[in-house]
């Protein structure tokens, strides 16, 4: 965790205005620019220090096995790992022969801001050499939003007293040594030198480095041109490449007032299919784009992108100046997660680390593709062609689990099951409705029914047949799911998980209403009337277990009656539990990881009474540790729901903070792009009362908590761009452009007509007493810090 | 599956006729040879071919890594693995220079007969080398009861046609190549030559090898000596030594009617501590015994030796040869694996082979003791002192897990846990109430109460301290036991296991009276009054899961109401289905690998009413696959027990066959020893009706399928032998020595007198339609074969 403040507060950009070389790992996360395709770490452009080198491009894994001391049918044999690819950010400097290593010498200010409208990382260090020699050293760093296969840096350096002689070193380098994997499961296991050298080029400005994997056989190109401007008399440029290194070596003598210029032009490409000779003419043609565009053009392009990107999605908040820069900090990461990710998957930390291997999990659907659909839509139907595309794998693995339609995996690169624990991967069944649940919303928010048609109902179909055949009917006709894992996981393998069974339950409802809609569509996927009626058969006799005599919802059969966790006896230092108890414990008793019930209150919330939200928040808060950055959120949104606004608060700092004050003490393996996510969420649904489910109309129900005076989101919806703005006392409906639209305030339905702002008065709350957590196991109480 | 006749029917000896190199794997488990310390298979002398070389030495082994792709907490980060230790048993022949090899020339004859009074070995061959010369090798082989360090080989060669030049080479050999391990989980992985040397010797007739493992750091020794007799004029001898063979070589050319004799004496001794001059003076001195005492004095030392053992455990069975081969065999195997095992653990294979790396289980306990403790008691104490001498790392276990007392591991040669696959082994907890269940029952059977004082009760304390901190009261004070595993595998992680209920519940009631009878020494272990009040207070309340619709018990909380595996649809090949169906599934369905709530309804038979037993019988029956040989003696004891006496017979059969005629296609890896003590359980307990809880008066309900006409049995209880004849209408009870005794024949009590028998009818029994098993898991029926 950083205690101290490291960031400043500016609601545009993250400024950090000194450098702290114990934070480094942390800030090459929070710093980390990407497009969704390529990933570039905030590494320093010299190299050194680093926490972890990082530079990633989508999908590009090796294959490695996965050992069992124990084997069993159906294990996946094979595990996937993102790897660092072709480091095209690097550019070390000589001055008078010293390297610039801010370990060494005095630096004398040294500044970098996350620029979130133009899209740039900047970089500005004044540095005195060891020999006495000072230079101010800027740079630019950018990852192109329109030109996918593209990054781009400026880089300057100016003697600050007297001459200097420098020498620039323009790198791209293969294989770079990265620090060994901790013991700790959840963080990536570490690939040693993953690319085999195919070729090397080194010529004039340009630079070229082609690889392969060995055991995955994928092959990527990294390239590299670049413009250098520098004193005419004294500036020398030569260039040479190796297996692992090509590099640009520009010479100067600099005079005070002078300055060496080098503008860095990288173009990335991967194939698993594409010949080395087209690989390396798909970057070289990017790479020419790139030059001929521009550094200015490249800034304009991002700067234009990022515009249009905020008039249809920024979220303004007033009172907490933490909170309104942490939720554009969430925005701009997601959006550079996943906005040109095209048909790959959002890895859980995005391209901003290697933590979980670059897994993607059921949070990509369940948490970052919502906001993606309300502010970048086409993203989100992007991630979920890309699970369509994955589907023949998935019916594999369902065949092979003994089971109809398709299992999803828990974690993967590729699409094959790369989860070696299976109580906790193959068991986890929810992420299938969870993927089906994200299309259905996908479907509703944006009204896309070509992609119904196309991608959404093969997505149900199938995903509805798994369901079925996971599931029986008992004696009395109930329809039962046993033996599953919902999302708290510390609780495996149980029967009934109300989450699982609830969203299994919309699901075939979903997959059945589409397949009426769609019935050419579904006849070519086998449906048949008779299918559709066992769907919606097992969804009306679905199991959704209720402890009747405490009068909440048992989170799976029997959890209530289970022991509860000794919370009292637990020391706080002995969190996360799952690194100090064994799983058998934990899962027998009465302790939620993260939000389960909570979340099915908040995804299924129509299945609930508002009585049932209120006891089941009030029954399940006290059990609840949150040793996932998946809780915060969801907790969020349901106590702003049932009435707790400061604790609602407390929870959205909880997730707004979770990278920029790293509370898991992992941002350095990557950020949690999910609690971004959930940042936007706890304020838009949490604070906004904001609910869809299916094809009801847009439902607002906002509230404030006293630290706040307004808040406005924007969001995208029927391709209309629609804004509401809620102070202490009203909320303000306008609809930008487009048709009327059916809008719902609480209970009070009105149609909202473009450039006709709607006011409504927000009805007034009884204060509830808020349920306690775990001890030590409270969010933090959150005070709106001093307006800066 | 041996599919033809393998071996001969005969009473006292298992003879094989001729050799089938195909089953040279089984055989040589089925013949091997132990005392329980050391472990010879049945390989040829000449050591080739083979099916897998073994020598093994009983808690021998050493230690490797085991992986596991997603670590936890409370992983056992080492495993254990039997090894193959140097081989004594080999001894090579040349003949006129052409290596007497089976595979090559001509086997005129070829027999081997393991006799199970004389307690040896035979071989005789008749063989033509690939050069027309014939000659007939006879060896005799021991491994000595009496003297626990020796093994022994008496060897002869003589020519059957002309005069041949032999040279025979007797050997010490470390480090033998053995086949890898297949992918099976259950089949021990193989560690390439574990064995260091240390030091080796040859002079005389006298060779010795010592070596030392590299992980475990164990070390042993192995010495021979030997007697050569042959022509005087011809007959030469010379010996040597290296790292891994020291070897005795006897030239000699031999007329017709002349022979060559070679005795080969072989003393093993292993340590963890003790220095290497002492543990070479140990196998040294072993080896000066043994060769005093001579050939013709250590096969009488082992005639007496099992005259005695025959005396107090034979049983007769009447109708049915092989069966009554089969219950001897059964019985001389038991006493192999446990005689001299003096403080080490029964591992599951004994020591005729590699399977399960050489582990002990639970089933030692409840399968193997309850006959060695009737038959062979003191070897049953030396278990459970094994197990008392490994509390110190059972207490460690428990803390690491968060519970009180003691858990003993799932599976284990040293007593750390070695089983890397929790949900099947940390909890899988009813161990320890096996082993409780072990101690009482040695009590209750011997009358030995110094045992109770210094073992007994210690095993009952710490393991009924882990059952109070395991379970916990719900809010209205019933007693529950979450989230562990029973016997039957198919099922794991379950609440309430009836099973482990009611073991748990005699554990605490055992402990809490045990702690009564013995204060002095509770209070040493710091038992309190209140302390056993509350073992008695949660056994009182302990949960017994019942379906009042069905009428049935549930095996766990739940598991009625769970759907029934699709037994139909499932491809007869595709058993076991552990190898063809993932765990989720098997988990999550009614579908019973092993007897568990049979099981329970057999070792707790005092809690169910006879109604219960039947209606759980049959409605276990068609979901139990047997997919484990843990599990047809169970089966086939109630069975016997609710009236259906051929499905008994059946069981009896199968359990009986299992390594005779290799019913689950791994005798291979070293014979089922649960299952062979399992076959006199189902004679004794299921035929002859036995049962005995605690204190109560042993009690029998003899009956006998059609096939049979008689069965007789003999028991050691409470110092006295028993001898318990049952025919078709009568049971005779006779008492050879000792106090008068009181015994229950059915309902009818009556006190037994020395040489005073006493003969009860047997009631009649109306005939009872028996439930049916899965499709194509029926036991085979078994008709007996014809008289031979």
């Amino acid at each position: 965790m950083i205690t101290d403040p490291a960031y400043e507060v500016a609601p545009w950009s993250l400024y950090e205005s000194e450098l702290n070389l114990e934070l480094l790992p942390q800030s090459e996360s929070v710093f980390a620019l990407s497009n969704g395709h390529i990933g570039w770490r905030g590494n320093l452009d010299e190299g050194e220090p680093n926490g972890l080198p990082g530079s990633y491009l989508n999908g590009l894994h090796e294959l490695h096995p996965l050992p069992y001391a124990e084997g069993g049918y159906g294990y996946p044999e094979s595990g996937q790992t993102v790897i660092n690819v072709t480091n095209g950010k690097l550019i070390r400097l000589l001055v008078d022969d010293e390297p610039f290593d801010l370990r060494y010498g005095t630096i004398r200010s040294h500044t970098r801001e996350l620029d979130m409208r133009a899209g740039v990382l900047r970089r500005e260090c004044v540095w005195v050499s060891p020999a006495g020699r000072a230079v101010r050293v800027r740079s630019t760093r950018m990852v192109s939003f329109r030109q996918r296969a593209v990054a781009a840096i400026a880089y300057e350096v100016e003697p600050l007293d007297e001459q200097v002689r420098v020498v620039v070193q323009s790198e791209l380098a293969a294989n770079e040594e990265i620090p060994r994997a901790t013991g700790d499961p959840r963080v990536a296991a570490a690939l040693e030198s993953p690319l085999a050298s195919e070729e090397h080029f080194a010529g004039g400005t340009r630079l070229g480095l082609i690889h392969s994997t060995t055991r995955s056989e994928l092959r990527m190109a990294a390239a590299a041109d670049h413009r250098v401007d520098g004193p005419r008399a004294t500036t020398q440029i030569s260039s040479e490449s190796g297996d692992d290194l090509a590099r640009l070596t520009v010479t100067a003598v600099l005079e005070k007032g002078e300055r060496l210029r080098l503008e860095k032009f990288v173009a990335y490409g991967w194939s698993a299919t594409r010949s080395l000779p087209a690989l390396r003419d798909q970057a070289d043609a990017a790479l020419v784009g790139a030059r001929d565009t521009g550094w200015q053009g490249l800034l304009d392009q991002q700067q234009s992108y990022l515009d249009d990107f905020w008039d249809r999605a920024d979220v303004e908040v007033d009172g907490d100046t933490e909170i309104q820069q942490a939720v554009r900090f969430a925005l701009f990461h997601v959006l550079q997660t996943a906005a040109r990710a095209e048909q790959r998957a959002i890895p859980a930390k995005g391209l901003t680390g290697s933590g979980y291997d670059g897994h993607t999990f059921w949070d990509a659907e369940t948490f970052v593709l919502p906001v993606l659909t309300f502010t970048e839509p086409k993203a989100a139907a992007e991630v979920l062609r890309w699970r369509q595309h994955t589907l023949p794998t998935a019916r594999e693995r369902a065949a092979q689990l003994g089971l109809r339609g398709a299992t999803f995996p828990w974690r993967t690169i590729t699409g094959d099951e790369a989860s070696s624990y299976w109580p906790a991967g193959t068991a986890a069944f929810h992420v299938n409705a969870d993927i089906a649940d994200a299309a259905v919303r996908y479907v509703a928010i944006t009204g896309d029914h070509d992609f119904e048609k196309e991608t959404g109902l093969e997505l149900l179909v199938e995903t509805a047949r798994l369901w079925r055949s996971l599931g029986h009917h008992d004696h009395a006709g109930a329809f039962h799911i046993d033996g599953v894992t919902g999302p708290d996981e510390y609780s495996a393998i149980c029967d009934d998980n109300v989450y699982t069974n609830l969203m299994a339950q919309a699901n075939l409802v979903s997959a059945a209403d589409a397949a009426e809609r769609h019935p050419r569509h579904a006849a070519a996927l086998g449906v048949t009337n008779e299918e559709t009626a066992t769907w919606r058969d097992a969804a009306a006799a679905m199991t959704v277990p209720f402890d009747d005599e405490l009068g909440v919802h048992e989170q799976s059969a029997g959890f209530t009656r289970h022991e509860r966790w000794d919370f009292d006896g637990t020391d706080p230092e002995h969190y996360p539990l799952l690194l100090h108890y064994p799983y058998f414990d934990l899962y027998r008793k009465q302790v939620v990881k993260q939000a389960d019930l909570v979340l099915a209150m908040y995804l299924r919330g129509d299945a609930f009474t508002a009585e049932q939200k209120a006891r089941g928040f009030a029954y399940y808060e006290p059990l609840t540790v949150r040793d996932s950055s998946l809780s915060a959120y969801c907790q969020s949104v349901i106590a702003a729901e049932v009435g707790h606004l400061q604790l609602a608060y407390d929870y959205l700092g909880e997730s707004a903070m979770m990278d920029l004050k790293d509370l898991e003490n992992n941002a350095r393996d990557g950020l949690h792009i999910a609690a971004l996510a959930g940042t936007w969420t706890a304020l838009v649904a949490g604070l906004g009362g904001m609910r869809l489910f299916d094809q009801d109309p847009i439902r607002f129900a906002p509230r404030l908590p006293d630290a706040l005076s307004r808040i406005a989101f924007r969001l995208m919806f029927r391709g209309r761009r629609l804004r509401v703005e809620v102070t202490r006392s009203t909320a303000t409906y306008t609809l930008a452009d487009g048709a009327p639209i059916e809008i719902l305030h609480y209970e009070d339905a009105f149609t909202l007509t473009a450039d006709q702002p709607v006011v409504r008065e927000l009805p007034s709350f009884a204060h509830q007493e808020a349920p306690k957590q775990p001890p030590s196991r409270a969010p933090r109480r959150r005070k709106a810090p001093p307006a800066g």
